[in-house]
């Protein structure tokens, strides 16, 4: 864990984030730690209740804590209803992303009709093709490669390794790490009478909204006709893998290794588990919740929460179910 | 949708694909569109019967369609037997790869023993490798990394920032998508007493046939004895992996985050659903299907369509069913 | 199959390696080689019974086995009581990795504040931060970028396009492959009232032992206050992801596209099948074996081998049962 950018006092984080202090408004906060490993200097927060009985022995100066818990902490504290949130935006005040010096870089090589803001930073060996527009405040990181006419809107981010195709536009505050592959041509193929493949040229794009975020070595593919499309304020985790023509709804959440196939449509806020699988041309409704190793083979048309995750059991008494499980279709 | 490249009529469309004209020959077409959004100089197609109630609604003032249909559309028809081949050689009529100029870019850095053909492109900061061989109309993006002694056939295209490594061969008319990784060591160890892993040089290579696709994000192991081996035209889609020694049969096709693990055999025209995964040494026959999320633990020694996904449920009928299940063992 | 870098004769091998010789130890080895390939100067392995049968027709010169299987094979035998192994370390004898030269490559741009070994070699078009330390005997593969205060022990070896974050250390003799991602950010959001995501800053870093292997486009992400940890020998394959947190113990296997979700602890010497997925916060015992595509909801406690796979069937059949599956909630 490193040193905060700044060291502020718990009453001027009370102050900035609109929480309640209760104790020493001038204790110093120079970092977040965990409760095992918090100095006097250090802010710690508590949202999941299994974490309260640590409180007693920390030695933080700060905690972030539910009213509720007020009492089980000596120190000074930050009270918040939602602890887990008051912990990000404290995250946010004392670990600021460092902005590296506007301009680009010496060896980067931009086309001259690409238009490039002077207070965008543009890293080295980063190759920008015709017509691209890259706004105010952006950061492009090493070796990214952006495409014909490409767009990103302002202060978005773009970590070291990042291939953005012809044509493709993100929104603001965007941030896509590194490998993340987006615009892809979409898996689209037409069967001769030999089962030959011809491949369909897919002409769509992939529009992205504001506040995007976009995992390591994730894909997303442009559309076949229309456009890929994700959403405001979306998140996704590392090794997506978004097909053609998805559409995903604001502020959804994706977790990793999660893979959506062709012209699915999920709804705002919907929540997905890691390494679940969607298959293509489904709606799935807004605001529901896959959990983990989901595999969604039809269309979910209301919200709630959904499994289909089979657990590990010791092989032999696996093995058994199996068995039994075939058998099945004899007994019915 | 971007404008085509050129613009066509209806007849010369027609002549050009072989199809049926039944309309005005002189519609002009330059473009193809979905059937709600398209206009007068649009090509729309209908392959699936379910959109055929839009086409009495569409803009469009050519359709490509089955013969069947052709009375449910008032405009110029392109009558085929397979309406989607139809639009999959149309778009590459309209929509065809711009082909960079060519030559070395100045940044390029290509080992002086390596063969470039003179029609080849060569993007910026592409590095090449002793003993390569780059043939007629190939096309590099920027970022690749060629290892010593890759060969591409003629007019195969890497998109950016695609990693070949050593004596990998690819044939002619491939497509590789960014990010994708051909060559990287297979996972090959052997564990000693202590359980420590002694790792196996991967001695093998990958030969990959032509018209071959390979998406963003994928990888294809080296052989650990002899290579891995992909057969003409089989198309890959995003972030699958290939563990070494795989083969895969003419004209396979794979859907996004498969993995198949080293030493499977893969028939010809296979067709493997997204998100499937496919243990080690296996035989799997020719024309066999996986559905989606397929997992194949054993040989499939006939052709036919397998599947093994189990759909979600909400969370309270699922885990009821698991604990039933569990209780299969005891009750049989 | 190359060529090997150097000839050998049995007898020098046996020396070297400490294997019992039983035939002529003149016998030249030149090269690994399949038991159908191999010629008079090949060297062939048995570690699996089911192979012994080619060893009657294999044109090899050279042979390492098991003493019980000695005399079924009429050429020079290295014995062993571990095949596998001799296998393995016959490999890196007669194919050991090509060392580039030391230097840094004129294209590289190092970072005034870093410190590369001068037996370190770094390829072209590297991007180093400041503060850097990369180790002697380093190898650093075109297109690397490594971020702020990044150690490399000595003789670590990143292929090409590897990407490692801010902080992040790497141990001695570890191997990363093209396309891996280590130190991206951790998926860790909280939501508000109205759903929108706040990011939490991911200030943690990745710690990874010696000996480690990470494979091609294999993502790690960074601790989101507390490090994430690679202990010594762990061997991970192509596309793993490895979320904010997580352990994994000395020595431990993981096979590709397998997903670890945040803080869960993997023990020492586990072996997880390909395609596995492991939810978040669980602790997995020492010794631990999950074969292919497992899923891990709850934490395993004690050693074991553990399945959950449902392998495929035709689909038919497999829809009888999926329907037989949800009337045992009703049966019971």
């Amino acid at each position: 864990m490193p040193a905060a950018a700044t060291r502020l006092t718990a009453g001027a984080i009370a102050a900035q984030l609109s929480l309640e202090l209760d104790g020493d408004s001038d204790t110093p906060v120079s970092g977040i730690n965990s409760l095992a490993d918090a100095n006097a200097e250090d802010a710690v927060f508590v949202a999941d209740p299994k974490y309260l009985p640590q409180l007693a022995d920390t030695r933080a100066g700060t905690a972030i804590l539910s009213p509720a818990h007020r009492a089980q902490f000596a120190g000074t504290a930050l009270l918040s209803d939602n602890p887990y949130l008051a912990y990000a935006r404290l995250s946010q005040l004392l670990y600021p992303l460092s902005t590296p010096a506007a301009g680009v870089h010496g060896t980067a090589l931009i086309d001259a009709s690409a238009h490039v803001d002077p207070t965008a930073s543009i890293g080295p060996y980063v190759v920008v093709a015709a017509n691209a527009r890259i706004a105010a405040g952006c950061v492009v990181g090493a070796h990214c490669v952006l495409g014909e006419s490409v767009t990103l809107g302002a202060h978005t981010r773009l970590h070291a390794r990042v291939v953005i195709h012809d044509r493709v536009a993100l929104g603001t505050q965007c941030t896509v790490h590194s490998g993340a592959v987006i615009g892809s041509d979409g898996f689209g193929f037409a069967p001769d009478a030999a089962k030959r493949w011809h491949k369909i040229q897919q002409i769509g794009s992939v529009r992205i909204g504001d506040r995007v975020e976009i995992g390591a070595n994730t894909t997303i593919d442009c559309g076949a006709i229309d456009d890929t499309v994700i959403a405001d304020g979306v998140i996704l985790d590392n090794q997506i893998q978004i097909g053609h023509n998805v559409h995903i709804g604001e502020n959804a959440a994706l977790a990793g290794c999660t893979g959506v196939a062709g012209s699915t449509h999920i709804g705002a806020r919907v929540q997905v588990g890691g390494h679940s699988a969607l298959l293509g041309h489904l709606q799935i409704a807004d605001d529901v919740i896959l959990m983990g190793h989901s595999v969604v083979s039809g269309s979910l048309r209301s919200a709630g929460v959904y499994a289909s995750v089979m657990p590990v059991m010791p092989v032999r008494v696996w093995r058994r179910l199996v068995a039994r499980f075939r058998q099945l279709d004899r007994r019915a």
